[in-house]
């Protein structure tokens, strides 16, 4: 609402808060997941994820329709130790299972020190970063690791589209800084990216994605020719593959071939992967001694000299934070495309547009 | 013993492992801690991480020297909760450190399904794999992480070296293939690689370093100038950074302007953190159907069609594999240059050389 221009206007978060809301109630989910679902995807948005946030709203709903998700779901505790449990998301929506592992995590942890709770029969739950962070309010570390959705890379050295690019966050408090939040895909880019330069008209970076023919493929409408290039070559498929070991195979989900392109399959269950790990600081170390020391590291990084064509060092989770700032301002922006199928789905269901 | 070249002769794990004993063991380290890091350290060669064993051993004699390291430590939990321990390494070398953090780890890990245990005033303990694999005969998954023992790495976009290669390794068991593998470095090529190159006389390729304009380095001998380059530019410099929040900050050791360079102070105590989870995989499934599962994850990865240029597509930890088979038939490969240290060390403490 703050700003208006061409191809772009802003929305408060309350405003994209309800949206999401009345679209998901209207698509029958009850209004108490609505309503926890539509705060963490408007989170996603305010934390500058905009490829993980409301972005995903037609998607979702074109799955809720297909009946590809389960609406009325039991999520529980499948197995359970002092430092772990296994959790079944019953097909639910997977911000309602990945809220339930991380608050597990945490209370688990609290007497345990680390926790470590999986799931199965998940669904996409939004940005890595969102579950990582739960647990800073608790003075805990969080640790997220998912099955992306959508298999984009081939093992290294092969061509067969075998694994995805399961990405990792990681949050570690500080006391005056800000949390150092580092959410990241194990391929050079997110394939959100490409879709992006796609929408935009712009060619790819080389080392973007390579073509079966092992070539450099630059043109985004070609996508679907190529694979996405893994961060360091072979370590990169290395992560990609040992995560999708620990998010998927390990709590019976699927991995590999087994994985179901939601892009294209709105039925089927995905038996979405994800894990989570809760670390309590104060079972390591006084509290307020290793905030005040993640804050020195902080600054010191900041302090580093700089490389010519760089005006400064940035932490993981700085650009996020910045935009945080901003968009909890001056509101989120939204490009006109995605008002435009934000708004269909919302005309179809017959609920209040977003404007 | 098996084989001989002009450069490269070999040596069975069994003299290998006494040699390294006896150097210890007239270094002053007790008999039974010499025994132990020498198998470890025989292991590293046995297993093909040919920078992390025997090579290793004239620095650590030069540490125990120059009083770097205590050969009387008492290694004890400082804290612990049923899901993790904080171990003071009371400044031992590092294997015995880090064997001890493992046992503990897999045996929390049988009653609490998942345990995380953290290490401070530790030292180098060798290559990532050795300890993230010890779960692997209890049916349970490793995993490892390590703060590099000297910074090779500014902060993406600066030019102070304030990071290590801080590794990662992770360990799957399968049921009838070989467990996958994962043991990797942060940066696009091992410190220990450029130093390798350097002794070869050969050019590194572009990508693996850059100097303090930010161009490419590919003289190894100018090494002393640049920087190694994280996987992924930023990624690998966010990975390197919160692992090192984890071993390190987290465990009150040392990281990051704090990490003491191991290859030129061999008197001050590095306070090196690592940290091993061990999970327990009857907590979450069958065992057997695990094991199984994984066994047709690795196949489903080999039999990708290949990349042309590439003749297979190979799992974490193959090559690794295949090397022990040669090495454990065949002997250790062991470099004339390596072998002239080595014999130059148990001359100065007087006992039988390597031959």
């Amino acid at each position: 609402m703050a700003k208006k221009s061409v191809d772009v206007k802003r929305f408060s978060a309350g405003a994209i808060l309800d949206f999401i809301q009345r679209v998901l109630v209207a698509a029958e989910m009850p209004s108490e997941d609505a309503h926890i679902v539509a705060k963490l995807m408007t989170e996603a948005d305010v934390n500058g994820s905009d490829g993980h946030g409301i972005f995903r709203l037609p998607g979702y709903i074109q799955r809720i329709k297909e009946g590809g998700l389960n609406l009325r779901p039991n999520i529980k505790i499948e197995k359970e130790k002092s430092g772990m449990a296994l959790v079944n998301g019953d097909n639910a929506q997977g911000h309602l299972v990945m809220k339930y592992c991380a608050e597990l995590a945490i209370n688990k942890a609290k007497n345990s020190g680390v926790a470590w709770v999986g799931a199965y029969a998940s669904n996409h739950a939004g940005p890595a970063a969102l579950y990582a962070k739960m647990p800073l309010a608790e003075n805990m570390i969080g640790l997220y690791v998912a099955i992306g959705n959508a298999n984009h890379l081939p093992p290294w050295g092969g061509i067969e589209m075998l694994l995805s690019t399961n990405p990792i966050a990681i949050a570690v408090p500080g006391m005056t800084e800000p949390p150092i939040v580092l959410d990241m895909a194990t391929t050079v880019a997110a394939y959100g990216k490409v879709k992006t330069a796609a929408q935009r008209g712009e060619e790819m970076p080389e080392g973007w994605m390579i073509d079966k023919h092992g070539q450099p493929l630059t043109d985004p409408n070609k996508s679907d020719d190529g694979f996405l290039m893994p961060i360091g070559g072979p370590k990169g498929y290395g992560l990609a593959l040992m995560f999708g070991l620990l998010a998927g195979t390990l709590n019976g989900a699927a991995f590999g071939k087994d994985v179901v392109d939601f892009n294209s399959d709105f039925k089927t269950s995905t038996n979405t992967g994800q894990f989570i790990v809760a670390i309590d600081i104060a079972s390591f170390s006084d509290v307020k001694t290793f905030k005040q020391n993640v804050d020195a590291v902080y600054r010191t990084m900041k302090a580093s000299p700089t490389l010519p064509g760089y005006d400064e060092v940035l932490l993981p989770g700085e650009q996020s934070h910045k935009k945080r700032q901003d968009r909890e301002q001056n509101g989120v922006p939204i490009h006109s495309s995605l008002l435009n199928a934000l708004n269909q789905t919302a005309n179809k269901l017959g609920v209040a547009f977003l404007e």
